[in-house]
């Protein structure tokens, strides 16, 4: 198994311009050591195709950041090459960075009618006057895309429409699994089609790229149809009650379930949640669903109905602040009051990280009367990828001769890695990379990693900040532990105060304190004041200086360390002294992104 | 059941003092709707005793919060009555919060041999010059406190020395389970004593107040045992490799199942980290540990042997920042670095809210080249609290007539409650309380929930925070999301700029784009000045104009919200004129506890 050690990402690799056919490059741009931001470039010559184009949400520790894009600065540089983008499937994470990447590539997109209509649905949200060049394609198609043919098989996932999608390249087939589980008897009857990656198997496929997901998961993910059972057996014994099910909006499958349900249990079924009535309304136009008319209602006409004969499905399966279930769970909802005649299911998995957010609601949920349905054992919800058994058939049916592990952390990549070697595939052929790695198939068929291109995250935040953008993070990591002192110091030409000193503070132990602390901060300032006139310290060092003496006496009577900054006015003179603080500008700015273009993540 | 309300804690019941025996009350003050911080009052006529003194971490929202502590105001209130204070065992989340409380109430202190010492490493940790009085206690001593009988019972945790605890008193036998398994077969033969349980049973208990943790999960916590075996099979397999092991340093038993392991495999143990040093040395100290000397050596003794001669046993189980296991996982630990040569063993699984940190480790440690064995399939940690059916052996040996369910989020109290009617515990006779509630059975046989007492959370950053200091987590979180904005004006008597107008900022996007965002919100606070000194605003809601104003710009522009600190000096004036930041202050604020004499939790 070759593994890259880890670099630093955004180093660039030399330009790419106008360079001889260097072979086959496969180029993860995201997606890799990470669950999001799915973004790879398959490059021959002068020609690249790129597969998914993913958001990803932030992480804890990006305070205040709203989602995370990738940086595609390399195919800004090489945008006259590309062929297209193809969109696996319609998840965020495949699809979320579009509205931001698309109108500065300028390329075709292509993706299943499902795919693109939620593609469109971002792009009117964003309000972008950009439109795109929509190519439909569906599963058994193939599109020419300069000299490569990209095809397209149906998988089984957790959304409608999602495809594997293959490239046929001079130097064979490359193919990206897309997100997949094999699932039969899936709902609407729309399996995984295990012929047709047989059949590419048969023809010869030189790369795999799969979903890593659920590598560390043995066995097999569980069918759709077990959600079904469980559905079923949860409305038969609970006939008296009102059911809220929360799910994923976009798993359009789960909703197609409770109106099965809902209709046989003859129930009314109410949507609760923005994103719910969006996804089942585009569903519903583009014949996804078939619903009757009189199945849904609104709260308003359930409120005639007794409550055991409604259902309602809701948005908040992931204990999302603002989200349909949690307002319920905080009675602050205006449509849905929920109490002792009411049964909670959560048909969902809390993604890591939401732990706590989906436990405090379940909490709550409780504390309101309800009964409430979230354990695993409960068999109500069911992952949308591949376990380990799954990706071992997918292997098997496929034979690449190479693997790449995509989608998933660093440890999911291992792992991913090490069951294709257990299924016989050296390790000198298995890759697990990293983002912006670049994998090189030489036209004289020798393989290696080759330079790595510029990559890395673009934090959004109003602005696209640069990766290197870190220090904003760093002082409001600093300012969420101690919160902020200012200190603002008027003064004469001979630095003598020419008025009171004046302290405030946000969120710091100082404000109850007060009293207490002030005296001996002033003094801190005095002697630093002090200490500029008589020459001890230099002029342009007093705010440092400032800001040394002050933290001693917070630290010394208190161990407290917010932020300081001295506000410096002399009064007469033009310009404040110059604040030593480092002025940190990205190296990889792209531009502003005002908010109001800003796309609904 | 009996489900109390919500209600905000901390609503003051009227005086306890000088009352009439109103019956026997139990109070429990913290652990109720929560993890952590556990202590219960039982009250009767002018004595009480109360059964443990935990800590709890801070959830993820407290912003710079160091650790929690019980609001123990009422039992300040009412010290004159206490007759001691019973710890069930060692862990934080019951004898945290001691070197904070216990000096207040200057009561005795009673607990195992393992349990004290840990007590009083703490107190020597927080340099405290409190010298309690301790009184070390036994399973199946009886204690006289007043007119109580407090009696022990040996459980089977995962740390040595766990007691469940009874009180005898005039209206009945109260049984406090502490946290317990059952576990036959666990390490050194200390499993729960059943039998005495069945005799308290029999003799007849009136209420039980049981560890409600695991009530979400079915069947039986595994033996310790199991460990064992998982230790053995991975030795076994794992022949040239060095094996680093992480476990939680209060995890005694896992220690000595290493240690064991060690021996038999003809290896030697290096430890790792400030805490498990300490906690082994206390339990070899105590004679909790009988280790061979030669077992344990010091990593520069370990260099001398080949690698896979050696374990290591480390911290950072959790992933927390700076443990052993994570400087190693970055390379940055002094004595152990790791590469392919290593098989890292995680025995321990995440606490809820630690998941994303215990993934980055295990990310970094692939990264690194080991081997990492962390996954629940392996069996290579237990839980050391009772399952599903476990509770309901306890539930059928006790045979209480009533049931509290503690020692747990609100979830797990409701599903450990609807366990105990299962069990034929009459709904009426099962109470799901929260803290501050009063259980109360009254001298002629009745039971219901009385009065509220003051109760909460005493939130700790240097100072002890009333929960009332919400507003400071408040501007904490502000901060976090969108930064700081400073704002000096300096201006004579008629509200003229005396100096130019100087902005500072930290950690808002504003540093970004300064050069084109400063000369519009030089000109808002310019219209703000306007506006007083023509008297269409008042002078004294200036500050409150300049922040609306500036506000204004940089919403329309940015969507950008930081915290806007305007500091307004008025050359000549005696003192700057008044910000209109209301002053909070804590109605509970308790003294200040400033950071030197923090204790270590």
């Amino acid at each position: 198994m070759t593994v890259t050690k880890r670099r630093r990402a955004g180093k660039p690799a030399s330009g790419a311009h106008g360079k001889k056919n260097t072979g086959l490059k496969i180029i993860p741009l995201g997606g890799l050591g990470e669950i999001g931001k799915n973004i790879t470039a398959i490059e021959y010559g002068d020609e690249i195709v790129i597969i998914d184009c993913g958001m990803k949400f932030p992480e804890e520790e990006m305070l205040g950041i709203d989602f995370v894009v990738p940086d595609v600065q390399y195919l800004v540089e090489n945008r006259e090459k590309i062929k297209g983008i193809f969109l696996t499937h319609g998840h965020e994470d495949h699809i979320g960075a579009v509205p931001l990447v698309l109108p500065r590539l300028d390329v075709p997109l292509y993706g299943a009618p499902l795919t693109l209509g939620l593609v469109e649905n971002k792009l009117l949200d964003a309000r972008l006057p950009y439109k795109p060049e929509y190519h439909q394609v569906q599963a058994g198609m193939i599109v020419k895309a300069g000299s490569f043919e990209v095809g397209f098989i149906r998988v089984s996932h957790s959304i409608p429409d999602a495809l594997a999608v293959f490239v046929r390249t001079p130097l064979g087939t490359i193919l990206h699994s897309g997100d997949f589980k094999l699932d039969a008897t899936t709902i609407g009857g729309h399996g995984t089609d295990l012929a047709a990656l047989a059949e590419l198997g048969k023809e010869g496929v030189l790369l795999l790229l799969a979903d890593s997901t659920n590598s560390e998961r043995p066995g097999f993910t569980p069918s759709e149809s077990v959600v079904t059972k469980a559905f079923e057996e949860i409305f038969r014994s609970h006939k008296d009650k009102r059911i809220i099910i929360s799910a994923f909006a976009s798993n359009l499958y789960r909703a197609r379930q409770v109106f099965a349900t809902a209709a046989r249990f003859n129930r009314k079924v109410v949507l609760v949640g923005r994103s719910m009535l969006s996804y089942i309304d585009l569903a519903r136009r583009l014949g996804y669903m078939d619903v009757p008319d009189d199945l849904l209602i609104t709260s308003a006409e359930a409120e005639k109905l007794s409550v055991n004969r409604t259902v309602v499905l809701t948005t908040g399966s992931q204990g999302e602040p603002f989200s349909g279930l949690v307002l319920m769970s905080k009675g602050e909802h205006r449509q849905v009051r929920l109490g002792t005649k009411d049964l909670v299911v959560i048909s969902a998995t809390p993604i890591p990280g939401n732990e706590k957010l989906v436990s405090n609601t379940v909490n709550r949920l409780f504390a309101c009367g309800c009964d409430v349905i979230y354990e695993k054992s409960e068999a109500i919800h069911v992952s949308g990828h591949a376990s380990r058994e799954e990706q071992k058939i997918l292997l098997s049916l496929v034979k690449p001769k190479y693997f790449m592990p995509v989608h998933g952390e660093y440890r999911h990549l291992v792992r991913h890695g090490q069951l294709a070697r257990d299924m016989g595939i050296p390790m000198k052929n298995v890759f697990i990379l990293q983002n912006g790695d670049t994998l090189l198939f030489e036209n004289d068929g020798r393989v290696r990693t080759g330079d790595r291109v510029q990559s890395g995250a673009i934090l959004v935040d109003g602005m696209m900040l640069g990766e290197f953008e870190g220090s904003l993070l760093r002082d409001r990591k600093e300012l969420s532990e101690s919160g902020v002192l200012t200190i603002s110091i008027v003064t004469d030409g001979e630095l003598k105060l020419a008025a009171p000193i004046y302290i405030e503070s946000k969120g710091s132990v100082f404000s109850m304190d007060r009293e207490n602390m002030t005296p001996d901060m002033e003094q801190a300032v005095m002697k630093a004041l002090d200490a500029a006139r008589s020459g001890a310290v230099e002029r342009h060092l007093l705010a440092g200086e400032i800001r040394k003496r002050v933290r001693e006496v917070l630290s010394r009577n208190f161990r407290a360390y917010p932020t300081i900054i001295p506000m410096i006015t002399s009064i007469g003179a033009e310009k404040p002294p110059e604040i030593s603080a480092p002025k940190t500008r990205s190296r990889h700015r792209t531009k502003n992104f005002r908010k109001k273009s800003q796309p609904q993540a």
